[in-house]
């Protein structure tokens, strides 16, 4: 009951998390062409798309990491929180990256914000493993499979940030990389 | 319990969206005579109660195609996250219907917003029809039931599109053909 | 399952749409006496407080209701959703009650809001009484006991009305007799 | 059920609360420099990250004494709502310190807000232990550890408000004391 209610307060932060990122767009309530002044919100809608698909990402392997896990503690709880805080934070950077999408500074404070967000994650799961909360459906290879993608978002984001020294829209190129990479880790498990 | 946790997270972000609709309605703090202001928001009060039910109908929709689900695989997650985006965009073409009601850009921007959400609804009924994820309580005529249902929200408002282009108001009295279509097909299926 | 996946969307929407009421409060960035500005948010922090105990009492009135109803229909579906909508609505006229709180317009506003949403849970309490959806727990002292306690809420607030047509402060004072009058039922009830 | 239901309600409120919390993060749309808006935002990033801190050891508190709730009666459900009001206020003091960081009478109004919130949380407690709600997994161990538990937030923010009066700054490090006195209490009381 304890893992159960630590599950379900995740999943409403995140649900509320994700859905809160449509609260940054909106359009001059005084505007006059409708149409120009949707198409100059192009921006924030692709942010708003990112982000989403982001989360849900994470979601999705929070999730995974929960289906094997035995118990909860007091340390996995703590963490598990951190990771909440990260995702609860994300509409900020999400709007900051619409506003301002071609800025050095927002594609870096983007980047390193989901790559915290992953790079927490991640974390969670090592302490799950080593700290012994596994259960029993958690398999080597289950645990190597997860640990593989439980680093793909964090890498790819967190190592986008030199490149947006060099140009920012190569930044954001990179961050597609994850979705990519992801499929692929997948289908070679599933065949597996 | 991996079913029951996908149609918990889809429960938790539709009850937000819907929720989150309120947040565009106020009055400017500083007027003087908020009768006139408060019927000046006319306009929002309905795009509010209009997206309030076609949202609360997307719901039960999903709700009856959950209770056909056998279980859940990743494409299915990865359709229901892609439909729930599009519930999650939802309070925004809301509230630019309610600012600009007589703009055709925000009235084809609504039904362009409204008919994609639908359309994705379908087409997760189709993917779970196909790929054999129904369980035994789903006999024939319900998935013909499900399936003419699921087809009339996005086709009144993809198709109130052009319309719109004659006459934005004549596409808004379109929107309002779904509700009375349900409502027939649902005596139909009752009595049979 | 039916009824309990309707009951937990209720209660998720209503738990945000008490918990949005903040999203109003606000003071202005640029202020220099902070503790000046926060005196004045007076009537907004009262208007949050108020509409948090009236929606805190339709959510323990809605919760009684599904205690006894033994499953849900598609008409119930739909009255609640009614229920829900006014729900997700009332952040507005508190809104506008905090910023203008000795306007007669938003007085009225607040009491119609409130009085309708009362309102349409009775509604939903009678039909679930004579469609024949209680379950065996439902003696006639409980259905005469909760049917006499939702009709308080309502009363109050749309007896009230009129009153603000004499004095818009004389209505405030009313709407607090509905938490005294249900403290007078509830006693009683307990001691029978 | 009475007692699940209750306790996923004010789950799902205080999740809200703590996501919430996001929404008054925000850089001006028209800014040229976003890395100098970004590191001027830092008191509201930090009042944020504080408040979720909080938000969040209130949760686990509130989540330690329902796991030794047997029942609810009507009087809890009532003194559990006004918990969830107190919470539900948080993020409206929070972006006042968020703005006004160096101001006292945001300081105080923080201070005042948390250790109200954690003053009712704690009366809870009071109530559980002398109305006999306890089930049989509390032992007089656990009541005194959580009763000591509960009291050190209320003490320390509401014992930081004469500090401010001195120096505000100096109440707002001595919010990070419960932080320390928690994690020492919690390893006495795992070590017996």
């Amino acid at each position: 009951m304890e893992l159960e209610r630590v599950a379900f307060f995740s999943d409403a932060v995140i649900a509320i998390a994700i859905t809160l990122l449509v609260v940054e767009l909106s359009i001059p309530a005084a505007t006059e062409d409708v149409g120009a002044a949707l198409l100059d919100r192009w921006p924030q809608i692709l942010s708003f798309i990112l982000s989403f698909l982001v989360i849900g990402i994470f979601w999705r392997a929070h999730h995974r990491i929960f289906r094997y896990i035995a118990g909860v503690d007091e340390l996995l709880i703590t963490i598990n929180l951190l990771f909440l805080m990260c995702v609860a934070f994300l509409p900020f950077p999400t709007a900051v990256l619409g506003n301002h999408d071609s800025s050095r500074a927002s594609v870096v404070f983007y980047a390193a914000s989901i790559g915290a967000t992953g790079a927490v994650l991640a974390a969670t799961w090592q302490y799950v493993v080593h700290a012994g909360l596994l259960n029993d459906r958690a398999d080597p290879r289950v645990v190597r499979y997860i640990t593989r993608r439980s680093l793909v978002t964090p890498l790819c984001f967190l190592g986008s940030i030199p490149f947006a020294f060099i140009n920012p829209r190569l930044a954001t190129f990179l961050w597609f990389v994850p979705l990519g990479l992801l499929a692929v880790i997948n289908l070679r498990h599933q065949r597996s």
